[in-house]
């Protein structure tokens, strides 16, 4: 047990176990023929933790998520800033022959990084590889994935193995913020070699996780801190792969003002791996009842006032933690003027299609009545939801801005500005990536927040890893990427799940009267394009003021010209400002044809930091392992 | 002796001296404080070659070339490409405190890569240093010039070290092939650190050279060979930082056809510094006779008929070595139909404003009577002279591509095809870059010559690395990259020094009759961009006929907006083709507005190779030297 810990949380200085006998084939270090090894020396020094006789103590690897559907495969894990790696636990509950686990742009098999175990039917093996892009294993010549321990225990066989979050080995991936898309497949029969394998027909799936949790000081929780579970009751899932289901809950007659400080998933045990996500939206207080519902929020049957419950008040997703609020604010609910009823949407994903798993999953809400010195605030950032931002069919990596700009945050924000310490951000499904980018005097001081493998299914709240302030003046850019490759039509902004949002929903404190700071392309300038379009391709696109811009989009032929003209566009004409108290009310002053914020100065990208890893590069690409029995595994 | 033969051409196994005796203060590996050392195990191996007793052999490094316009510096070097590596070796001829040796990317102080060798006054250092945006210098945290000898010997001071063309380090050069900025400086008192090294302050310069000299046998000179020495009578070099010097030579009457099979420079011993290109240029047929002339060549006493002397029979630069054609064919020259006219043209670069340098240089070529198989041809690629295209100012890498099309090669290449042996690339002053790309059915198959780094003041003819075969059907993209940055008006294609080019003058045999294969964006379309700059943005852009190309360009708002549209429109439009017998005489066939070549696949960036160096990663950043006895260097 003392020396599980040595993995994890704390991460001290690990202890190397070379010379321990061990009961089976000695473990040796095998170079494959078809490395290159004309280097002067080879060495290794591979950093080993025995894991002896008892599980991995879970506390050590605090965040958890099931890889597979079935819950074959469990992944917990920890973050080291200072080391800046990630500690990997597999929990593999049936082992047959072999596991591959890895790391994709946006979970493809193909042209991923992977961590191989396999057994040959007498020796394990374990190594760092890759996938090209026919989906081929090929072993890395740099070994990236460190083996920490391998051992088998009551509830299934535990492997522990630390990635650096870069390498700059081109064959692997970088570990960046936002999600990562993990891969894994099971092995069901013994392999001699990675060429062997055939991806295509292994049990095999993808999950979305935020690998590198933001590492923050959890506020102390009040002693009058009360809780409340918003759950469905006990419903059956449908026996179909999607499902959101909506539930109306209701606060108590007269509930005061209150400020929810921090919320935690509550998931019925047997279904972590079906719940993929749940909101609790709090209702429009326009409305004196909202009707109680549990059913299909597509239901023609769901009583259409639940359109009116789209205030965010918690929001959770597989892999995400407890969500607590900062200790100087909270989120208030209750009190006059704020609705009583609320809105519980359960997203469940359920590819298996199991048949009658019954389910009473939600979120508990921990709020106090001692309110803090800030209410928290949710601002809308990005793109207002309009056709004139449109993204033709075809494109890979289409890019879309939306300004908030310095005018706005001048007359809206406080003299001491405000702190943005969590984000969500939104696209519909050609969504790639999400990017919002602080910018001050025109040179851009820090991102917001940014995930370059955004995916539409995964949109978590995230806490920032540090709080962001935004002064009067400030500016706040948000870029959505989106890939139109699949599409034979344009694709313009709206509300509907084939149109397209470019959304960050930053939550902040403390609260103001701006909810909402977008932009969208002026649209006579948009006028002139379909007029230059026109003119310059011969042909017919009907420019009459009684066709809708949707219409117009429409009629454009996609070539390479009208294209780039298009991107010119939006990133030379002025801007239509959204800079407002809610959807329909604006601060006063002009904001009709602005000029784009002009960027002096770009955040340097990131250089890509390669500490010296303990292991060597090249490496010894493969480590033999013994997993008949419990002694874990050694170096020769 | 022996020893100094393993350094060199053959680049056998190197020995290490590690425990020899040194006379001198112990030789040690120094830890800088600054640097992070963490990593469990710090090692070193250097490979280290004791240059004892004499000067190294200067066979062993073939290719040389002084750095600066006194002499003081010499660089010899060599390339091995199994081991993607290149060997230095620098002769100070009177070594002050020190040197500062390296490459950047157009040769600024700037963001550089730099081997540096210092002395503090009692010790000297060696290690891999970089320069930062401010030209502050800074040691590597990973060391990858690996020092493999410093002596002393009675013509001064030798410095051997060994390069990895790719380090996968990011604070390194990447060496590619093409022109490669050298930059030198010299340190002229003790420094105890490099931060107090201020660069600007330096004896300092920059040379240009092509590195990676192809790897290419030599075909054998036959036996009947003949030689003729083109060079200048005795002149003065003029004491002026720039002259191009123009003289006429004259074959011998009735001089029947031969081929010119070899040629190599004769530089005026002491005058290797100042003679820094010189081309032979044949004069055209139809004059019977070109006045004989020695003197400047834009002075107005110059003739008027030497401008009629344009086909390139020979071209040197300084660091290039005899030019040898494939020995399947001949450069023909001679006989009837060929002008007896030659003119030699030497650019002198005098910095230092030398005077009364007599000088004498030129170029020997061989010939013979024996004509081989194939005459060879020169072909020109890229874009036709001509305004249509253009440059916006303020631009940092605008690109232009000419083309030579699928249908032209169809019609004007032999089914066997052609070979292209040598290349010379040509822009005016705005040129940084130029690659060109051959592609078959739409697919890039081979770059047939790319300079990254290319510089208008070193046009080399250059030797391909392997024989490029194009076939009727094949295409021909050159692409050219420039930099208007410190211009505040448009560049217009054309012959001025201030208007620009792209070429690649391709050197290939057989002989075909197509001259030239080029292209420029349709007019037509063109008149539709000048339409659409004024409609769009308001301005009066007059689009009369009667308007030049030139001025209407002139008269555009450079804007992101019409900058962002003109390359659209190149990279869209219909193109004019130029695929010509002669420059005023196109194969028969219809060649306006033709459609862009469609690339459907495109060569990939070739992955950087980091080969396991035989130092280690990060290495122990310096290793100090003792240069005090004759004895070299060792490590204890």
């Amino acid at each position: 047990m003392a020396k599980a810990r040595r993995v994890g949380a704390v991460l001290p200085s690990m202890q190397t176990h070379g010379s321990t006998p061990c009961p089976c084939p000695s473990f040796r270090l095998r170079e494959l023929a078809s490395m290159y090894f004309t280097m002067v020396a080879v060495f290794l020094v591979i950093l080993v933790v025995a894991l002896k006789g008892s599980a991995p103590r879970s506390t050590y690897f605090p965040y958890k998520v099931p890889l597979d559907p079935q819950g074959l495969l469990e992944l917990s894990w920890n973050v080291s800033y200072p080391e800046q790696a990630v500690y990997f636990q597999i929990l593999i509950r049936e082992f047959k022959f072999g596991l591959l686990f890895g790391m994709s742009d946006r979970g493809e098999f193909e042209n991923a990084d992977l961590a191989m175990l396999w057994t040959d039917g007498n020796s394990s093996y374990f190594g760092d590889a890759w996938s090209d892009a026919e989906g081929q294993l090929h072993m890395d010549s740099q070994q990236d994935y460190q083996l920490l321990g391998a051992q088998k225990a009551p509830e299934g066989f535990y492997l522990v193995f630390r990635r650096a979050f870069s390498t700059c080995d081109p064959k692997d991936y970088l570990i960046e913020d936002g999600t990562v898309h993990l891969i894994y497949g099971i092995l069901e029969r013994p392999v001699h070699s990675l060429h062997a394998i055939n991806i295509s027909t292994l049990y095999r799936g993808l999950q979305r996780v935020q690998l590198l949790k933001p590492n923050i000081t959890i506020p102390e929780l009040p002693s009058d801190v009360k809780t409340m579970e918003i759950t469905t009751p006990s419903i059956v899932i449908p026996s179909q792969e999607t499902t959101y289901w909506c539930y109306i809950a209701e606060l108590p007659d007269s509930f005061p003002k209150h400020h929810i400080i921090m919320y935690e998933p509550v998931i019925t045990a047997g279904n972590e791996a079906l719940v993929h996500h749940m909101e609790i939206f709090q209702c429009s207080a326009e409305f004196d009842s909202i009707p109680h519902y549990s059913g299909l929020c597509d239901s023609k049957m769901k009583p259409e006032r639940l359109n009116y419950c789209r205030h965010v008040l918690a929001a959770w997703a597989m892999g995400a933690q407890a969500f607590y609020y900062p200790k100087e604010a909270g989120l208030a609910f209750g009190g006059p003027g704020s609705s009583r009823y609320l809105r519980l949407e359960i997203h469940y994903h359920n590819p298996l299609i199991f048949k009658g798993r019954r389910d009473s999953s939600g979120i508990r809400l921990y709020y106090t009545a001692s309110l803090r010195p800030h209410d928290a605030g949710i601002m809308e950032l990005g793109l207002v939801y309009t056709p004139v931002m449109a993204v033709p069919p075809g494109e890979t990596s289409f890019i879309l801005t939306g300004y908030c700009t310095d005018k706005c945050t001048q007359k809206a924000l406080p003299t001491d500005g405000i702190r943005i310490f969590a984000s969500q951000l939104h696209t519909h499904l050609a969504g790639r990536k999400v990017v919002t980018v602080l910018s001050r005097d025109g040179r851009e001081q820090q991102v917001v927040n940014a995930d370059r493998h955004y995916s539409p299914h995964f949109q978590e709240i995230r806490m920032l890893k540090e709080l962001v302030a935004v002064f009067p003046g400030d500016e706040l850019i948000t870029t959505c990427t989106y890939n139109t490759e699949d599409r034979s039509k344009v694709t313009v902004g709206g509300f509907g799940i084939m149109e397209e949002m470019c959304v960050n929903y930053v939550h902040y404190y403390p609260q103001t009267q701006l909810e909402l700071c977008k932009s969208a392309v002026d649209p006579g300038y948009l006028h002139r394009y379909f007029n230059l379009v026109n003119r310059f391709n011969d042909e017919e696109v009907c420019m009459c003021p009684q066709v809708s811009v949707p219409q117009q989009f429409s009629s454009i032929p996609w070539n390479t010209f009208n294209r780039d003209v298009l991107k010119s566009l939006y990133s030379f004409a002025p801007i239509s400002v959204h800079c407002n108290k809610s959807s329909a009310v604006r601060f006063p002053g002009e904001w009709e044809k602005q000029p784009l914020p002009s960027i002096t100065k770009t955040l340097k990208e990131p250089q890509p930091h390669c500490p010296p890893t303990p292991g060597p590069h090249p490496a010894v690409p493969v480590v033999k392992l013994c997993l008949g029995g419990g002694k874990g595994f050694q170096r020769s």
